[in-house]
Parts: structure tokens; C-alpha cells; sequence
């Protein structure tokens, strides 16, 4: 189906642009692949029907309106970044369909990318109220043609679930470990069991790309951060139990949820 | 050298109990050895020149309390629950001296019982200023006979130290997986990558063990949650990505540090 995009311009060459690359090639895809660095000139995105915006989000924001002058009216234009609304709202007046492919972590580096990084993993597509369903067709059908499962999802649903599911484990485990570390120590953290190991494999996330997130979805985060706020009061000042025992219970619960769905 | 100990009684048949009682007679202790339910007749602990109390903290404090009057000048007491610094006040007028086993978990339950649990792991015991170094001695070799590295630790110490790497951690990630589920749904979990689903392994503990642990420990668990929350709000009112850049960069750091010690 992806030969249906005779030009494809992949802008950004970390994990996904190059993963991207990767598996148009090994799939036999017939469209010509121009594949650019951010730092490139974006004259070369001129002649493609569709273009890819792979860089960390707020560096997407730049490149969109960076590519203006080089669009015509049937140039399709998607990302791959890891919040939605801010870069829906900033192409009024582009033809654009949102995505983010939810594979690979924000450390591989173009050095882990896959031809396979797609293969059986959810790749939601962000349309809104106005975008044309044959737009939305084309970029999901592009996706699936890399092996990715196609889900759509209004922008700002996603990027309130992912500010849940993604962004304030994130936050939260960064901030547990500064705090724990800054507090106890390396005397301190040579006593800890298994349990705040495995709680903290994400405290190993360098800053970069999580000040874009914070940035772009500051919006669904901050109520986030202080929903969580209110449940650590609440665990803080539980003088019977009874808080403590509900908020664990409820999260013995969700934790099963979780769990019970296949990786 | 647990020889010293004639005749020793354990009360409380839990994951710690029932592992010190095996771990005893596979190192072919010499001590008789007697083994108490909580809930059986006390008197059984009478003779005992070592008592181990091995129940939930806050049950352990009413034993200590329905134990008084069996115990003789020269009976030791030492205790393997998670919090040290109220049963050492608990424990006025009585030869006293704590112990925290870090080995297994709260889940285990007696099922999980075995004689080499305590091998190679660390047994913290928590004299006070006043606690006669011979005790401290008898009870360290108790520890060191079942395989233990022993350490010492002032109580208050202890429980700074388990409040953070230990008491905070849990209660973060139950109250996180308890806002993360109600919020996002199961239609929102199953969007959630293997970020979430490691960070939320301690969500599945039951809420019993940890209602005792905060009642024992709030002086040192409430001021953790409140510094906690102190950088949760920076990260939240982060404009710039100032805060964020510098919380993640300490928290790598210090992620690096935990994970360089064996576990």
C-alpha cells in the first residue's frame, strides 16, 4: 500500500526515521526514500507526497514551518513524536496527519534501529475532526505497511492517556530516584532490596527528550502530577489505615489489569 | 555459635519465622527450639533464653507487651520486623535488641519458607546507645549462624534509611498505579509500554504489611513523602526545562549508583 507514496521524505535519522528507512527497504517498498538529518537542507523534502517528521517533537515544530514554502496542496505530512496536540495545532494550514509509533525507547539512538522495530506494534494515528478520511487512510495505511497495528485517536485523548501511562511514570520514577539517592545516599542505597531496583529502570532516561514531552503536554501532565500530589497527601496524613489500605488495594487491582494484557 | 542459645522460641510462623526454624535445623542447631503461632498459648515462650519475634511490627509490639511476664532477667529478645525505632522505645525495661532480616518479600507468606533465605542477604540489628555490647554480639551471631551478613544500625538511623529506599518507593508506585489505572482505564493501560509495567511491580503488594509500616514509621515516611512532593511540584512548574534537566541528570546519576552494587 505504502506504493501508493511515490516520493517518501523521511525528516530526522535517530531510531524511528532510520527504523523507518529500514523497513521501507526490506519490505520492497517502490516509493524513492530521501532520507535527511534535521541539520540537512529541507530543500530536499521538495517532490515528495509524503513526508515524515522523525525528530524529537519541539525539533518537529521547527521543521514544519521550516518546510512550508516546499508543500503543495497534495503533500501529506506526518510525524512520529511522542505528544500529539502541540503539533496538530501548529499545522492549521498544512496537510497533516499526526503518529507515534510506540516502539523502541527514547536511549536506542539510531544505533538500534530495526527494519523489524514496527512489527506487531501499536501505531496510533492522530487525526482531528477536520482532517480528510482519505488523509487518514493513506498515513494509516502507510503505517501498517511497516508491520505496525493502526490505531486512531483524537490528539488531545492521546496525549491525555499518554500523559498517564507514559509521561508521569516518567516524571514520578526520575523524581523518586533523585530524591532517595540525594537523601540516602550511597551508604543508603546499598541496603535497598530488589524492589527499588526494578521500580526505578526508568530513572536511567537522559533529560532530552522528556523536555520536549514536558513542554509540548504540559497541559495533561501538570493535573497529572497533581491528581498523583493528592493521593500522596492523603497516604501522608492516613492516620487508621483506611486510605492506605483502599489506594493499594485499588492499585493490586490496575497493576493485574495491566499485566494481563500480552507485550 | 548459636549454641550459646539453649533453648529458642520464634513467634510468628510468617515467611521470617518459618525460614529462621528451618534455617536452625538445617545448620544442625544444638538449641531446642519452639515455635509459636501469634495466636497460640505465650506461655511456650517461657525458658527461652533467646525470643524471636517474627509478626508484623505492629503486632510484634503486643507481643512484646503479652510476653513480660515469662521473661527472665537473662532473656534476650530480638524482633525481624520492617520499622525498628517504636519497638525499641516499645521494648523499656526489657533486654532488647532489634533485627531486620532484608531477605524475601512481604508476599512470600510461609509457603515460601527456606533454610537458606537469609544466605549471603543482610540482617540489620539496631541496638541503642544503652543496649549492652554482649547482647548486641549474641544476637549479631544468631543472625551470622543463619547465614546473614550482619550490620548494625542506630533504630531512628534504620528507619530514615528504609523510609526512603524501601517505605517511599512502595508507597509511590501503589499511589501511582492507583491514579495511572483510574484515570487512564483499561483502555488506556493497554496502550502503556514495559516502562510502566516495571515501574509498578510493587503495586501488586497487599496493602497489610505496609499499613503497619507507615503506623511505625510516619516521622520519617511523612517528611519523604513531603520532599517528594516538593520536586513533583518543581517538575510541574517547570518552564524552562531547568528543573526537569536537573532532577533527570541527578536521578542517572544516582540510578547508576544503586545499580552498580550486586544484588
Amino acid at each position: 500500500v505504502s506504493g501508493e507514496f511515490r516520493r517518501i521524505a523521511i525528516v530526522g535519522r535517530g531510531l524511528i526515521g532510520r527504523s523507518i528507512e529500514l523497513a521501507l527497504a526490506a519490505r520492497g517498498s517502490a516509493a524513492a526514500v530521501v532520507a535527511l538529518d534535521r541539520a540537512d537542507d529541507l530543500a530536499g523534502v521538495r517532490g515528495a507526497d509524503l513526508i515524515v517528521l522523525s525528530a524529537p517533537v519541539t525539533e518537529n515544530l521547527r521543521l514544519l514551518e521550516a518546510i512550508r514554502g516546499f508543500l503543495l496542496p497534495s503533500t501529506l505530512v506526518t510525524d512520529t513524536g511522542s505528544t500529539k496536540a502541540a503539533m496538530a495545532a501548529a499545522a492549521a494550514g498544512v496537510r497533516f496527519v499526526g503518529g507515534h509509533p510506540i516502539a523502541g525507547s527514547s536511549q536506542g539512538g539510531a544505533a538500534a534501529a530495526r527494519p523489524d522495530l514496527f512489527v506487531g506494534r501499536d501505531w496510533i494515528v492522530t487525526p482531528t475532526a477536520s482532517t480528510p478520511a482519505d488523509d487518514v487512510a493513506r498515513v494509516s495505511a502507510f503505517a501498517a505497511t511497516l508491520g505496525a497495528r493502526v490505531l486512531p485517536l483524537d490528539p488531545a485523548e492521546h496525549d491525555r492517556i499518554f500523559a498517564l501511562v507514559s509521561h508521569l511514570p516518567q516524571i514520578v520514577v526520575s523524581a523518586l530516584m533523585h530524591v532517595v539517592g540525594r537523601d540516602a545516599g550511597a551508604a543508603g542505597l546499598a541496603l535497598a532490596g530488589p524492589g527499588l531496583r526494578d521500580s526505578t529502570r526508568l530513572a536511567a532516561s537522559p533529560p532530552g527528550i522528556w523536555r520536549d514531552v514536558l513542554a509540548t503536554n504540559h497541559a495533561a501532565i501538570a493535573p497529572a502530577i497533581d491528581r498523583l500530589i493528592a493521593e500522596l497527601e492523603r497516604l501522608r496524613d492516613d492516620v487508621d489505615g483506611e486510605a492506605l489500605t483502599r489506594i493499594f488495594d485499588s492499585a493490586a487491582a490496575w497493576k493485574r489489569t495491566l499485566d494481563e494484557r500480552p507485550l
